[in-house]
């Protein structure tokens, strides 16, 4: 997508065809910054220290280390270091592991000689397959809104609410739940996103924000807080979020907060959609709620803000009385039966077992072994 | 309630019987600033500048100051300007203009110099009626969370949940919705409160979780979009939230977000409590969301937070992408249908037009007038 009229991605391949480079959304988004990752070291530390960020992109950058970690020794000794190296970045990543044990299995056939120019390559289709696939999900989800769009008066826009960082910052482009509105906005279409903060990382109003402001998509940033009051005076046409991981059974696991708007989507029969590559549905778990453990995360998330002092600097503050404890859960489990449909490359499913069986059912069978 | 191990308010009057003081809110959690106001002038300022907040606390300095207008001229010429002025300082705040009227009706009829002292009499019943009606709420509530705790395993602890500030700095003191917790923490029950952050102004997690923490009653912050995952778990027995204003059929305009945590509790089954002195049922309104207005406030309470660096200074810093627009509703309205009761000095009623009409027969037939 855009950044200041010219068109880039999460992550890219230098001229060089070594260097890999990536937006360090660490400085978003007060600060636009490219980092250059030139060891499979510096890939590991990216994805470590949250310089890059979302499942898709994580793979992505995971692949590259690897392609990186080649280039000065590319024995078998190598790959099994550079793969542990890079699983240890954020062993919870799904992506993470898939995109390594993708590249080791198609490494280790190869001769040593050859490993390096396989790596980049297979690194750059990976990379390619993300942007495809969430173009899918963007021509999946367009037709939802050019519906909507149909039966209002013309001049009228269509107003989106989304919930944290589903953008093409958390991919390698387009991103999942923001794929239909770019695509919506390129085609012309009105269309207008209220984006929710998302407390305590504050992705919404850091990251989505952003990269629709640069892309030039109107767009409003809210408190958490604020969606069901807009959603009970019909001022949200549709939610459309991101999720982490959905059941074989329809429920979705995402950001804190998502279920609340969930909720209230239901309450006012607004329409309340997911957006995702279908990998991220884990026919191994059923029942979310029950099934899914919810990580607690660091409580300075909760208790420090960090953000841009008048002068220019960027300093962090604490906003929680000292001595107050506080908890931190990472996400939470909308059950399915608060969800429309699930988005998806190979089209709009509805959230119950028989619709993603009959969707998937070289999945079923695979999970069934 | 306590402050450092003694007993506080958040509004008295000095032992020179002249001089009034006020905790500065402004200044709170990270520093404990008490404001002398000596004049009526220093009276207005603090409800304008919002060192004092909260309805019932506006009302009772809303009428010292009426006191200390009438210290140096006592004319029926200073009543007026003395009631035009505070008036002024928040136009919209209905007890503001209850507490004046009834201090410019009491004042009036007296002769000029007997009414400093009136006042100062009259100021100091409001305060104490204030903390009287706190005191009522308190002990129906407490009735509420001793049922529950009478179900529980010995050892195991009520958990409230409660969002923004309805505690004792918003009144005189004991607070609404925080008066059944207070009083069920000083008669040892074992009580511990999720705090909401309460986005955008951040009035639980500054001040809610800053009084909680002062009296020592256990609690802890959470991001506003936690409360929905922590109900899926059976991680709340009730809810308890303060109100703006009640519609005579039940329902409740309160903080932003209000409305999302009501439809979480009704989801999972968890009793939802309004606590709130009566006079803050209006019988003039029916349908809380056709007929009440959302007021909408300064984009500056999204884009920016301020609180405390580590080296102890206090820093606004920006939170959203310059150029971002942000929306700012200041309330929502819950409807009555999500209300599991309202716990009222008079008792805790059923949220809909009969029982309220009931229980306060008396505003029925003066609204009808």
């Amino acid at each position: 997508m855009k950044v200041d009229g010219r068109h880039i991605r999460s992550i890219w391949l230098e001229p060089d065809g070594i260097t890999v480079s990536a937006i360090d959304q660490r400085r978003l988004p007060h600060h636009f910054v490219i980092a250059e990752l030139a060891t499979a070291d510096a890939a590991a530390d990216a994805i470590r220290s949250m310089l890059v960020r979302g499942a898709p992109l994580i793979g992505a950058t995971a692949a590259y280390g690897m392609a990186l970690a080649m280039r000065g020794d590319a024995s078998d000794a190598a790959i099994d270091r550079a793969y542990n190296m890079l699983i240890a970045t954020r062993p919870t990543a799904i992506n993470l592991k898939w995109a390594l044990e993708e590249m080791r299995a198609m490494l280790r056939p190869l001769s040593p000689p050859d490993r390096a120019a396989a790596a980049y390559s297979r690194a750059a289709e990976i990379a390619e397959e993300d942007v495809a696939i969430n173009r899918g999900i963007g021509e999946n989800g367009l037709a939802l809104i050019e519906a909507i769009l149909a039966k209002k008066p013309p001049g009228e826009r269509v107003n989106v609410l989304t919930h944290c960082n589903a953008g093409w910052l958390a991919t390698v482009d387009w991103g999942t739940a923001t794929a239909p509105i770019y695509l919506a906005h390129d085609r012309g279409h009105p269309v207008h996103v209220w984006v929710d903060e998302t407390r305590p990382r504050n992705q919404g109003a850091s990251l989505t924000a952003w990269e629709l402001g640069h892309h030039g998509v109107a767009h409003t940033v809210i408190p958490d807080n604020t969606g069901g009051h807009l959603m009970q005076h019909g001022m949200v046409d549709l939610v459309i979020v991101g999720t982490d991981r959905v059941t074989a059974s329809g429920d979705v696991c995402n950001k804190i907060g998502t279920y609340l708007k969930a909720l209230a989507a239901h309450d006012n029969g607004v329409p309340f959609y997911v957006a995702l590559p279908s990998p991220t549905i884990d026919f191994s778990v059923d029942d979310g709620l029950r099934e899914i453990p919810i990580e607690q995360r660091g409580a300075e998330e909760v208790t420090d803000m960090t953000g841009l002092t008048a002068d220019g600097r960027i300093e962090t503050i604490r906003i929680v009385p000292v001595g107050s404890p506080v908890a931190n859960y990472g996400f939470d489990v909308t059950p399915a039966r608060l969800v429309t449909g699930l988005i998806t490359e190979r089209g709009v499913l509805k959230p119950d077992r028989a619709s993603l069986a009959a969707a998937f059912p070289e999945r079923i069978a695979a999970a069934a072994e």
